[in-house]
């Protein structure tokens, strides 16, 4: 009997997916408590939190059970993440002794871990939480990694039928913007898997140089056809949002530059002018599709403050769906009546 | 209906504060066991903190709650504070953002905010906290802001109750210090008020440079007036002491020179001798005026070795109720049998 | 009435010791539910952790009580260790008053406190922890100081009893082993005296200069002697392993160069060989010796990943150790049946 990882929303059968989303509805209204009595959670960030870090605490808490918060590097010993490293340099611990240590201390480990190297064919394969998940015996939670953010995906997605009601068909656009730095696709990935999940009609609008990694859109494409929708790729704004039932901005950095920041700075130098805006919002359905961001989001920057503070903006119940959806992840996952 | 800040504690009611002094008691006595459960706080220092962050974590555990920590810049997203702002800087979330959110997570949001600006006219509006408290929709706490430390005021106030039985009419001595650095006003400031709560005789000692903000002043007159104490100003610590039941000694910056770090030191570069001493100490009331600090306080630089540690200190005592406290501020404020 | 401490094993009755080991070995076996209702243990890290924070962490709620994490110098005020300091420097807080006031906010407080300075005949008085014990009002429990590791002893000798059934007799061999850094001699004292409670015949293999403390050795003699076993010290690894039942591998910095930091890696620059590989482990008692570390450990420069992810390896199951044995020990020091 293997254990069962979090890693990406598609590792999920899609009606484990949809019994989550369900139980996290239960959970927002109420319905549901206790079931992590005893229960440990393990967190290691390797990169800052606030949401999921406040929402992962909440929902162990909530249910009788506790998250230890570690941070490699501050607080903790700073990790290792090549296999077979001779380590006599920075690196004190190894992510295989700690995935094997905090595996015995805890009922479940969630790893943040950002990419941080030079070169995408090796980011992109997601070492970092997939070593952790292949030496600790207990279920492992993605709290971000290189590739992908499913918690924030089950938020959008349960975000997405709130508002929208039967999404299918309906029109979803995930728009990158201008940031001050390149940041890395987990979150877009992820966001259009979920939208995909629902059935949605996925148009993607992004300057010249910021595709996805084409394994991504394939699984985004492979996701939407099966449940039903479709994927569009664009090259403005504007014309993702005609029409558009929710409109998701969000920057990331271009992956041919990726690593090389000055280069992908340069790049991105001319693209200021892709942002969320109120006569861009305009262009949605009867103008009133509504507004997703992931948060942190830089205002005025990514999206002006009129929409983030306007009647159409959902980002805090994105924000609060995180804390729902993940009562109802980790009852599934750790919990005593599963 | 509006929810109920805790900024500063001349904004309560002063019925309302007894009945929270009143409650400390009775909980010091072990009288008052659950009332949070279910219950989060979450806490954003933006500065440090050992007893403030113990307390309320230890307050919030006794009765069956949770306080979570979070600390922008280190593990958490850097804050932006101010409205409007074009984020293509440092500041990675908005605290609009972080308010509106950690509002979904927790019963409450505790905030500590120390001044960092260079303009007194500016900071002595406590933007950061009013604004968190703005814009989130759950009761705001403060931890100490730029102008108020009200749950240091709580316990300074249960502590001169306990030890000196009814305080009013008893002689209050706030005493500047010397300290390496320019400290904040808010604790001198919250202490003479908590005095003044009590209808206690408050003297304040500070060198030429050294007045609280005029604002400040007004409010702690103003609460005298109303308890049926008084407030008088003096500039020298020996003619504070005389006949003192109670002394608070504590450094803080000059406002004059407010963000000059320079000139500020320079400044105070003559006033090393304002100390609290034992010689000095002897100057109260039969020698035992009780000694008060709220911690950290710099050893044998703002108070004696030998007065600390002395019979008539009870700085760890003013640092015991803080936890006391804070309980029934929780309580109160979040508690489910208010 | 004196309060009890933890700082090192050999301050507790063999027997106390003999009965957290059983109490750690009736809770590994699920037996021992709450106990710590209402308890506090505040956790003061003056240096990095992860099995430490987080077994300690899980303990405390594993039956019921909460620990506090304290981070001094990064979340927490800095600490002044020295006794009658004029605090006009660096140090924020004093020792003496961190400890009186957690001893009022927790039923316990846990101290981890490397060595820093620059002269062993100094620091070998494990003066901050010794400080923090005679100022606080509650029992202190050692997370690693720097002459003591004691909750590693009672995992390394629960591993030991485990692993070899009646230890009494067999031989342990702790070996130095290279490392970049000049680390503390905390933990490889601990083990040895941890192995010489068992009854074990403890043999010690370092190049020259790297002696333990001469204190540490009696202490080890002693209890080696009290408890039927011996203490052997021998020159090189292979003659220490030879017919091992169990290998502690482990490196050190060398005393007599402690706190030259460049004198001791230049004197420590041709000892590479000293690391634990196969071939070595081979000559251990029927080559089935079983292999310890602590943890961190530096893979491949203290032991090879053959070894440490090899058959005999029991270094995670020492890690999970470490959660039972605080879980016993919690117990006994503030749990309610004690």
């Amino acid at each position: 009997m293997s254990k069962r990882d979090f890693i990406a929303m598609e590792d999920f059968d899609p009606i484990a997916i949809d019994d989550i989303l369900a139980l996290a509805t239960r959970i927002k209204q109420g319905e549901i408590n206790g079931g992590l009595e005893r229960k440990v959670l393990a967190m290691v960030f390797m990169d800052p939190s606030l949401r999921t870090r406040s929402s992962f605490e909440a929902a162990m808490f909530l249910h009788g059970g506790h998250a230890i918060v570690l941070e490699p590097g501050k607080g903790s010993w700073t990790l290792e993440t090549t296999l077979g490293a001779v380590m006599d340099g920075a690196g004190v611990e190894h992510i295989v002794d700690a995935a094997r240590v905090l595996g015995r201390y805890a009922d479940a480990v969630a790893v943040r871990t950002f990419p941080k190297g030079k070169d995408w064919s090796v980011e992109r394969e997601d070492r970092t939480i997939r070593t952790f998940a292949a030496h600790c015996e207990k279920p492992i939670i993605n709290l971000e990694s290189t590739r992908r953010h499913p918690c924030q995906g089950l938020a959008d997605a349960l975000t997405l039928e709130e508002k929208l009601g039967d999404a299918r068909g309906k029109r979803f656009a995930l728009t990158w913007a201008w940031h001050p730095k390149a940041l890395p696709t987990a979150v877009p990935a992820s966001a259009a898997i979920a939208a995909a999940h629902l059935g949605m009609n996925v148009v993607i609008a992004r300057p010249e140089g910021y595709d996805l990694d084409p394994e991504d859109l394939s699984i985004i494409r492979r996701q939407a056809e099966r449940q039903g929708g479709s994927v569009h790729l664009v090259d403005n704004m504007d014309e993702a949002l005609d029409g558009a039932d929710a409109v998701y901005a969000k920057s990331w950095g271009a992956l041919p530059l990726f690593g090389q920041l000055e280069a992908e700075q340069q790049h991105r130098s001319t693209l200021r002018h892709w942002k969320l805006t109120s006569p861009a919002l305009a262009r949605t359905n009867k103008g009133a599709g509504i507004v997703m961001h992931c948060l942190p989001v830089r205002r005025n920057v990514e999206v002006d403050d009129d929409v983030l503070d306007g009647p159409h903006s959902v980002v805090v119940d994105q924000a609060e769906n995180r804390l729902h959806v993940q009562r109802a992840l980790l009852l599934e996952m750790i919990g005593k009546t599963r």
